[in-house]
């Protein structure tokens, strides 16, 4: 059977990949994904080919590693973090009906969400919320309404796509919301370029994240009513202190 | 400095965890964990020695990792998917005062939301929360709470700790308050044993899920309004589909 992995890499470090992931990058003839993803893994296998396309250009890329795949190669299509979460396992499938029939596997890989709280400390030892900030393919209203649900009922938050050139102020606009049910107070962080060269990330309070500039490559952690700074670490208590 | 790894393993089987972790286990004089989950991993370690605790001496477990590692061993604290969610990095961090100084180094994983995400197809494409149903250390009106903020936002939503033998209504329970703002028809799956031997995995509807019997080996997964079964698959599209 013809065969497309879609494979989430990680947060970046060729070290950061699960065995699993890296096996299919093996098996794969071919390479295919979004230039900063494929650079990422090219350079462990000279010679092999790599298909890319520009950024935004999602479904050319999708259709691209299909059409390869469908053809009798094996194909790698890879992810920044998980194949799933914000990646083109969903595109793939959406558009597999287009061509003759393909095995697809879906690879998971370290979500953003999950490798930047491993930087903060343990912001999401409890129930969390995963939001992208990016209305590029989601009305602005119900991104609005996650953040206002998110915030009412407590729930730590990663923020994914905080911010881009054109969207310079919805770092704020969600801080906006968060701030009308959670305290100014509440502790949050950052983290950007996980697990690449000039990681760096940060401790601050809600209010204080207001008026923080990030980038497109930053994940950012609100932390619930329970989550505490400890020894510089952003700690989200599972309750278990009630028994110590 | 003294060393503690507290590291994911993702789903369970060795393939599914990262380099990072294979490293840091390597490196440990000392594995510890809860015995399931080292499991996992002593037999890759002959000989290597393996410090355990039961199922909910987690506080014991931790303090005992601790006490190893300040007293001169590397230790490596193992967790099922990650190290942070629902893991025992937040009781190390809460615990570490207790002891001299150690190096605290949280090694990511793939938790099951995303591992399980990747069996069921793409259903945590867009923004979704995680919940976990078990209500040991999270009073049952929060999670209602979150239950409730969950569905009217219209989340994806991935449930841990679904059932065990003294909740095993809470699914259903679970279900009522999601019915409360979805469709009976809303996309549904679960997977059980995710990366092991007898891995099972179903997609059904929310109507369906209320009276499914699952285990505490189960995650479940529940679509936003967007979510749909494709030739067998639960995908959640991001919006791309506007441009097809």
């Amino acid at each position: 059977m013809k065969k497309l992995y879609v494979v989430g890499l990680g947060p970046g470090e060729p070290a950061g990949m699960t065995y699993r992931a890296r096996a299919a990058l093996d098996k794969a003839d071919v390479l295919c994904g979004y230039t900063v993803y494929t650079d990422l893994v090219a350079p462990l296998y000279p010679g092999k080919e790599v298909l890319t396309t520009p950024m935004r250009r999602e479904i050319d890329r999708c259709r691209m590693a299909l059409e390869r795949a469908a053809g009798g190669d094996t194909v790698a299509m890879v992810c920044s973090g998980d194949a799933g979460v914000y990646g083109m396992a969903c595109l793939i499938y959406q558009l597999a009906g287009e061509f003759p029939p393909v095995d697809i596997e879906i690879v998971p890989g370290v979500t953003a969400a999950v490798s930047g709280a491993a930087v903060l400390g343990a912001p999401l030892s409890h129930d969390f919320c995963v939001i992208s900030l990016s209305d590029l393919l989601t009305p602005w209203e119900t991104i609005e309404k996650r953040l206002r649900a998110a915030g009412e009922a407590d729930f730590c938050i990663a923020l994914y796509n905080p911010a881009s050139r054109k969207r310079a102020d919805y770092l704020r606009r969600a801080c906006a919301i968060l701030l009308e049910s959670r305290s100014p107070e509440t502790v949050c962080g950052w983290v950007r370029s996980i697990g690449r060269d000039g990681q760096t990330a940060k401790l601050l309070t809600l209010a204080q994240l207001q008026d923080e500039t990030v980038d497109m490559f930053t994940t950012v952690f609100i932390g619930s009513s329970q989550t505490r700074a400890l020894d510089g670490k952003m700690v989200t208590p599972r309750g278990y202190e009630a028994k110590l």
